[in-house]
């Protein structure tokens, strides 16, 4: 028996990896510090991860208070440098989005199933404070679909906006009041980061999904239909559209067909050469007042074609004495303000972002969530129901070169104008143009390419789009959106209850050691099992890893069997490397792994613990001696060397 | 300028760890798997981490019939070498046991509410088809305290036992049924790691917290009072009882504080010297049998002392037929018997695995909850309620040297006597030494020592442990549960979106690279930012990471500012080497890092990503090359070596 123990550790001796003598380094614990400096430490990468107290460092008193003013109010950063230059770019700019926002707030009102000047409102109020408190430079703000359609749809379940308009809108206002209050206080609070668990695999399937289920409630004003169903879903909507196939209207079809092609085209013309901006920018507009004129002209309204119908005149009316915070709608009217505050908020965030990284600044998530809080909060006092940054408008802002904010100001004065003196020309403007804006812009929502590099990257992704797509045509928005949310969080915590472990070998020449399976070229160490963890241990995974490392430990001795070779397993080596927390039930799985381990006469040692589990391990560490010196390594390679030599020592002695 | 850089990179020869020429290794690709494929190692790793077919493998078809049926009935495993000095054992513990498991089934009965007898029967059925399906040789089975609390309180929500006994009787045998089909369900679809969401902490917490509410419903034993509160909350009941001072019965305050002093002096003893385990387990038996003498005596209950009372004799009658699957109540039903299930089986399988480990055996979780599971169904169609194995019991059996399952054998048959022939004999036990027994049996379960040793390991358990127990005493025992389960969760899951980040440094005279905090000696290499990952970077976590990453780079360059170095930002180097998965959001995380960072001409490279890591990041990258041989590196030493090498030869070739 002793001479076969020889042999084998001869074989040994020709391992590549090991440098009997390689210099030994310690595992160090990181400085102490006290559990409260912990605790505070642990909060501010939580809540303030970005550190925005940064700049104050060093100050001032006075240089402070203005910078802390400026903080509030970004307006001040770039106002005292406004110039000539900037205006002229900012009119130009304002202007463009001006005449996209007034069909579009229009429309969208009417999607929420509110009196569509209410939509103009919405563009009126809510630009001109985001221009003060906003901190992006491109966002275009005002109503947009999605919460638009949300709002409408949500409100419907209890209250019919036709049977009972005022209480809808009271509803509507009360529910944007919320939804501001509730975005403002997840700015407030640092809680922004709740809007990250839209993953994009969720949201390009959310979007995707409510762009249809927009446009097939289009269909109602594109086919002339008068009874159209009052569910959203694709079932019920296709078929209330065929069984009032009787309701189409000839004229409507064809003038709104006619309309539809024309933006679809003018659209197109912008993506591909987006210079041409202004030919997408100004269709609609111009689209109003063709068809305006046509029925004007014809007096189409009497030949089935139907229109807005007066409108009335003046700026917003305030509303604070519609807002309602008792009643039997409590409950409806917080969960869809915090419904579409979240979705708001996370179309703003987005568009915010995604147009800052082009143009190379910074905007801070939280404090964004602040402004279009604030800006939903004093909008739902002056009858403006809920608005955020819009993503096709913003772009339409970025292409006609937008400076600053003032580009919203110069819109909301434009609106401004149109409520004061042109809202008598809407009176004969069709519904099918609205019909066909409202589907021109939803479709840029379906971004096939992007579904399609989901795909291919990361299947499991791909499902929970699918599940967000499938989900908000058939079951309904809101259910669909939490259907996507519940499934990644729920791969994430499955992520976590079984997380990866991995044997490692050698890579011949170094002292590296890699994942076997990754590595083809690695050999494995005779006598040694070098697993890697790769999560925090936790209550949530400690048996589980158990288990598994059990089932490594067979794997290797049959593996021993089938090769004949028996040398038996000496050494289970844990690179702790990538398990970066551990907990009670952690520290317990390593103390039990370790006496399991005895028992079958093979040590374990433990591999670069990151400094919280080194601390953890040394607190629980009473009478079990886990940390000691020929158990504990800073690299693998040095463990392999220090251990192996221990081997030949002690069976050089016992021959 | 030119000059300054080439100062700058004199200093930089001097760092002890480059190395220049240093062999550079290639990252490798695991080998390509399908996604089907790769989707069923991923759902064998989540419900067959134990590879519970292995056995199977290479064996004949007869074999593997024959060990199927013993997988299925362990008693087939040990059954055949079982002998005379085996059954001695069992006989001497199963004798013990049953003399606990008499005075705990009724007192236990009474804790649930049901008339005392139904914790005889529980005692009698259950047993008998563990000892075929479990595979536990220490586990004693039976009725336990905190689960029947759980039924006894939840069942009383909605009806009253006193009031309506039968349909109360009704509700606990149907709650039992799907208690036992949820339990053996999850063993079934193997997902016993359903239950590995009660922390250590939650557990421990939890018990002591349930121990001390039912020690508090044991004072309307022990004072004689007869008007009790039927709520079970810390406040309500010591209301009740100093409001209710005038029902105290001085006999049954000095009988019952006698027999709890007794009881728990017989505890201490045998803690003290475990080979005295008779002593604690005889003494219940012993206090029932004195006190029913002393009643019977003295005419004890004339005097205040309030008895059991007449009891029916016989085995267990069938109760399938009072099974309800319907009406109002089957809401209360299942929840009950999904809270209970989930409890008891936690309790089992803790125990089960504890002496397990003790011994030096494997306990299968699912196989586990199969039995536990179809033990329950069984019991609740012939009278029994909820049952599991019990931890004090199972303990004296360990302790009375049980070998096998068979002592669950002697103890149901002992428990069948009583049932047939001594149920008379209990009429006259005062209630009182039921209450005594009860307390005695649960204050085993609050674990100061544990509660101690997580304070030391980890604060967060800690509160979650308070949580916990505070819950459970002060809102309600379901509720307290439930809380410490989410915060658990909660933490993980933000755990997941703050993941730890750490600036690399080179330990001198190596090319080991590691956390700067940690590691006092570690030293940055001028030019380079190397930052480490420790967590899936995901959906939940990109943006933040995004953020920290550029404060890390901003407390760089104040960093140089304050040295007065100004070498500048030349690299990031991330190591992802604990980076276990990846998303689309956090591909594109690490492409928009990229794109922001050449913008500053600062150059990302990339080291050591795992196989899943690696993959997605090729099948990402498009045009972008993001996986260059010049920015992927297999150790971050390699990764400053060849940088290094790159930028003098950029720097010398510019001069």
């Amino acid at each position: 028996m002793e001479s076969k123990v020889e042999q084998d550790l001869g074989s040994y001796n020709h391992h590549p990896c090991v440098e009997i003598g390689m210099e030994i380094h310690k595992v160090e614990t990181p400085p102490k510090r006290s559990s409260l400096r912990k605790l505070g430490n642990r909060l501010k990468e939580t809540f303030f991860p970005d550190d925005p107290l940064r700049q104050f460092k060093g100050q001032s008193t006075k240089q402070k208070w203005l910078l802390g003013f400026q903080y509030i109010f970004p307006m001040l950063q770039w106002g005292p440098h406004y110039n000539l230059n900037l205006l002229k770019s900012d009119i130009v700019s304002g202007l463009t989005i001006a005449s996209l926002a007034i069909p579009q707030g229009i429309s969208y009102a009417k999607l929420a199933n509110l009196p569509p000047i209410v939509g103009l409102y919405s563009s009126f109020v809510p630009p001109l404070i985001y221009a003060v408190l906003g901190s992006s430079k491109d966002l275009a703000v005002g109503p947009v679909s999605i919460p638009s359609l949300l709002m409408g749809s949500m409100l419907r379940q209890e209250v019919s906006p036709t049977q009972d308009p005022v209480l809808f809108l009271q509803l509507a206002f009360t529910s944007t009041f919320f939804a501001g209050l509730f975005q403002a206080s997840l700015g407030f609070l640092r809680l922004g980061f709740i809007i990250d668990f839209l993953s994009k695999a969720t949201l390009i399937g959310f979007m995707a999904g409510a762009a249809i289920i927009v446009s097939l409630q289009q269909l109602k004003a594109l086919l002339g239909i008068t009874h159209f169903t009052k569910e959203m879903g694709l079932v019920p909507v296709m078929s209330s559209v065929f069984h009032n196939t009787k309701e189409w209207s000839w004229q409507t079809i064809l003038m709104g067909f006619c309309f539809l092609v024309f933006l679809l085209v003018a659209r197109h013309i912008s993506i591909k050469k987006p210079k041409l901006f202004w030919v997408s920018a100004g269709a609609p507009l111009l689209s109003v007042i063709l068809s305006t004129l046509i029925v004007f002209a014809f007096k189409a309204q009497h030949h089935g074609i139907s229109v807005i119908g007066k409108l009335e005149q003046g700026l917003n009316p305030p509303s604070w004495n519609m807002l309602h915070f008792h009643g039997s709608h409590l409950g409806l009217v917080l969960k869809t303000g915090l419904i579409t505050g979240i979705i708001s908020l996370t179309e703003g965030i987005a568009v915010g972002r995604t147009f800052a990284a082009l143009k190379n600044y910074q905007v801070d998530g939280n404090k964004e969530m602040i402004a279009i809080g604030v800006m939903n909060v004093v909008g739902s006092t002056t009858s403006c129901y809920i608005t955020t940054g819009a993503f096709s408008r913003s772009a339409v802002n970025h292409n006609a070169g937008a400076k600053t904010a003032v580009s919203n100001i110069i819109m909301a004065v434009t609106v401004m104008v149109t409520l004061l003196f042109l809202m008598p020309l809407f009176q004969y403007t069709p519904n099918l143009v609205l019909g066909a804006i409202i589907v021109t812009a939803v479709i840029g929502l379906i971004d096939i390419p992007a579904a399609y590099q989901i795909w291919k990257v990361d299947k499991f992704d791909f499902v929970v789009m699918l599940c967000a797509f499938f989900g908000v045509i058939f079951i309904s928005v809101q259910e669909g959106l939490a259907l996507a949310v519940g499934i990644s969080i729920f791969k994430m915590v499955l992520q976590m209850t079984r997380p990866k472990t991995a044997v490692l070998g050698n890579i011949p020449g170094t002292d590296i050691f890699r994942n076997k399976h990754q590595y083809k070229d690695a050999v494995s160490v005779p006598g040694f099992l070098i697993l890697s963890i790769q999560a925090p241990i936790n209550f949530a995974n400690s048996s589980y890893l158990n288990d598994r490392i059990l089932r490594w430990i067979q794997d290797y001795e049959e593996e021993e069997e089938d090769t004949k070779r028996h040398s038996g397993l000496r050494f289970v080596v844990l690179d702790l490397a990538a398990v970066s927390a551990i907990d009670t039930n952690g520290v317990t799985f390593i103390q039990e792994l370790r006496r399991v381990l005895e028992k079958k006469g093979v040590e374990l040692a433990l591999v670069d613990p990151v400094g919280e589990v080194m601390e953890k391990l040394q607190k629980a560490d009473g009478t079990q001696n886990l940390l000691q010196p020929n158990t504990l390594f800073l690299t693998v390679g040095e463990a392999v060397s220090s251990l192996f030599s221990s081997m030949k020592s002690v069976s050089s002695s016992q021959v």
